[in-house]
């Protein structure tokens, strides 16, 4: 009972998720397995920290729940033990924990939604430096002058803070914002696109080595090492899993031909 | 959508079963999952047959439904298509039937339910002559004398069908029984015993080979040679179906290191 049937379907992604998409009685089994197969991907990389966005926090909770329970049939640790003492008392799992970033999520080019691909409020690693522009340009302030005081809370500060590396800078930018000091916002929006711009350069580079004529085979190359690599820590999590509940014919390697 | 939520949760041997072990609503996902697993385990060897007792037919319904969604959806097979046409229209996997042998379902020595380990009413291939002729013995049949009319559809008489391989004899036990002609239940009893002990008689010295020192070694080795063989098939399928997906990074191959 590493997961009861309650439990997955009482995750609010889920509900969330099926009230959104309006599916009612009628989704796919896929759904709620969801939730197992999320466990699963990352428990087999036994990770001590998983990098997630503040709103994925509750998605890591199932997976918790399943280490330590794991760790107590299987490994015969006391469920009296801290979160972070599992692994030292014999538990095979560690107990993961979320790893919120220093963009803890990112707002939309809506300046309302989380930036998302399906919600069109999204900028790519793809976009020319043009249509960043374009995107960060219409960016609502409701601010109708260079004098008039801002709010540097509002989605364009949060891009600020986000891209704008020298610290400094920002710093200045918040302050001569917020007194209104001679600042306009298509100044800021256009340094908030090269600050993107700047930060996608060498993703663009790296990507120019992968179009053209050998571009899919050596993109096809990568995820298969990349696969391989993955493959060789899941079979040992699975070996050790299946040593402790005793059911282990011996360690297996995946290759590709 | 291969598998709906509701299908899953409709499925009647679930429902059965969370009844008869008493959860209510207190159990692991993994009741609803088996059904999909045992949907995997049986079209990733793309079967056209699945050997089955009469009672497992119904489980073989949702693993028939996958099979003609995904011909559907991944390998544009038409939705008006025949069972029996579904390879031959292009789809990756035959429309699996359940094959029900000569003896659809054994009763077992408690006379009323299908014979079960748990429900400790089984012959085990391990029971010696004597312990087989002891659980044959134990049959009620109700019967006072040998001159009794029997009734040869009771638990004893489907063991002799079951069991005995002389066609004829079956025949005319089955006569002189529900004459009463001069025929005793014990009698019937050991032959049926015979009959069992008989059949397991190669089984037994086969597992004998596999007893004493190296025997563990030996059957981790079998274990991990037709763990491997059924991987071939199983990577094989995966390929073509994630071809069919458009998913696939090349073929695999799973070792025993």
């Amino acid at each position: 009972m590493l997961l009861p049937f309650n439990r997955v379907m009482r995750n609010p992604t889920l509900k969330t998720e099926l009230e959104t998409k309006g599916l009612g009685d009628n989704y796919s089994f896929g759904f709620p397995m969801y939730t197992v197969g999320q466990c699963a991907d990352i428990l087999i990389f036994r990770p001590a920290l998983v990098p997630v966005g503040e709103d994925q926090l509750a998605h890591i909770e199932p997976c918790r729940e399943v280490a330590r329970r794991f760790n107590q049939v299987y490994c015969g640790v006391d469920p009296q033990t801290e979160d972070e003492d599992y692994v030292k008392a014999g538990g095979l799992f560690p107990i993961p924990q979320g790893k919120v970033g220093r963009v803890a999520r990112l707002i939309g080019t809506d300046g309302v939604n989380k930036m998302s691909k399906s919600l069109n409020n999204a900028i790519f690693l793809t976009d020319t430096f043009k249509q960043i522009k374009k995107k960060i340009g219409g960016l609502y302030t409701g601010r109708q002058s260079m004098t008039e005081p801002g709010d540097i809370n509002n989605a364009l500060f949060q891009y600020v803070r986000a891209f704008i590396q020298d610290q400094e800078r920002v710093a200045e930018l918040e302050r001569r914002y917020a007194a209104g000091d001679n600042i306009g916002d298509g100044h800021i929006k256009v340094e908030v696109a090269e600050a993107i711009d700047k930060l996608r350069e060498p993703m663009r580079e790296r990507r120019k080595a992968y179009e053209g004529k050998d571009g899919d085979e050596k993109i096809l190359s990568l995820l298969r090492e990349h696969t391989r690599r993955a493959n060789d820590a899941a079979e040992e999590t699975l070996y050790l899993a299946k040593k402790a509940m005793r059911l282990d014919f011996g360690p297996r390697r995946l290759l590709f031909e």
